[in-house]
């Protein structure tokens, strides 16, 4: 299979339209599409094709309202390093959209899992977190190109989250995830136009 | 910026295409292929927008050494999990194409950047490697988009590797990259072919 210049157009418009969307329609997402996202979790690479990824579709009222409590704790205690116009411009800040999107996704990893032998894990364990971290980001950017946004939420106490959703103790808690349409499109991160951080160019380092 | 089907059916194809690859030529990358990884890698998320990914192309032929052994030495301590067939199987597998690729990466993570403030990982630090991960995820694709192979080499000892390429205490070494033109595509991993480990489904858990 050789790629030519067209696919790699499409690829950077991907790239380039991908952002962390925290301003969500409460239009549900068919479920057609939902499956479409499993489709390329199933595709990402895994140390010793281990796949230890564990998707959590988070419906329950209750478990919603415990993962929204431990966010809006959590942003509190964060909020405390800043002072004066760094906390106000904080607290300005959109940061999650764990209301209004319509799929949740708690995303473990399996930090023993059956599959891979072993393989590949023994010096660099973390590589499961990696490899389910590749696997989020195939999603994002599947749900990008059926335009549907992806926030990730990560100011979050992770220690709650094995007992909130009620999952194995060795499966590490790895991100929680907002899916539903966007409210708007951007090319460049809400933190970067909201001058929170300006992107930065990043360079090679040649040793 | 709306996607229609034909750039799903594009991602997919990548996604589907996209492999570990330990089997390389050795003719070199252009540099201008290789900005346009740099490109790829510019466009990751990135918690806070704190750009925590450090690229190091490793060029030295003595540091490429020094790699080439520490991965050589934790192949040996690997393989003693194993025996019989499974050692056989194990000990005839290609796990890393460190002498071949013609551009090897280093790839770190300041676990202290300047950038972002804190935000998003006051909680989760972790969310720092994982932004490095998504920046290799994307470099990933766009490499396979341009017809150029990756493998990710984890059997090796991440302590050693600030030493040997010489970087700052708080940079965490997150992936050591080989890059090169494949001798071969597939749409299955290698690991799969080889009856080391079948690719088993991934279905979505409810709560």
């Amino acid at each position: 299979m050789k790629f030519n210049q067209n696919d790699r157009d499409t690829l950077l418009n991907l790239l380039n339209w991908r952002r962390d969307v925290r301003h969500f329609e409460t239009t549900p997402i068919p479920n057609e599409q939902v499956d479409q996202l499993l489709q390329a979790i199933e595709l990402a690479p895994s140390v010793g094709n281990s796949r230890p990824w564990r998707f959590i579709k988070v419906e329950s009222h209750e478990i919603r309202k415990q993962v929204y409590q431990n966010f809006a704790a959590s942003n509190v205690s964060a909020a405390d390093i800043y002072s004066d116009d760094e906390l106000q411009k904080y607290n300005e800040l959109k940061l999650a959209g764990l209301k209004e999107a319509p799929l949740h996704l708690a995303v473990f990893t399996d930090m023993n899992p059956e599959l891979g032998k072993g393989l590949g894990r023994q010096t660099m364990p973390e590589t499961l977190l990696y490899s389910t971290v590749t696997a989020i980001h195939n999603l994002w950017l599947m749900a990008r190109s059926l335009n549907i946004g992806v926030g990730w939420v990560s100011i979050l106490n992770p220690d709650k989250f094995n007992q909130i959703i009620d999952v194995p103790e060795d499966w590490q808690f790895t991100g929680y995830l907002c899916l539903g349409y966007p409210k708007f499109d951007a090319d460049t991160p809400e933190l970067h136009e909201k001058s929170w951080q300006k992107n930065v160019k990043t360079n090679w380092i040649v040793r």
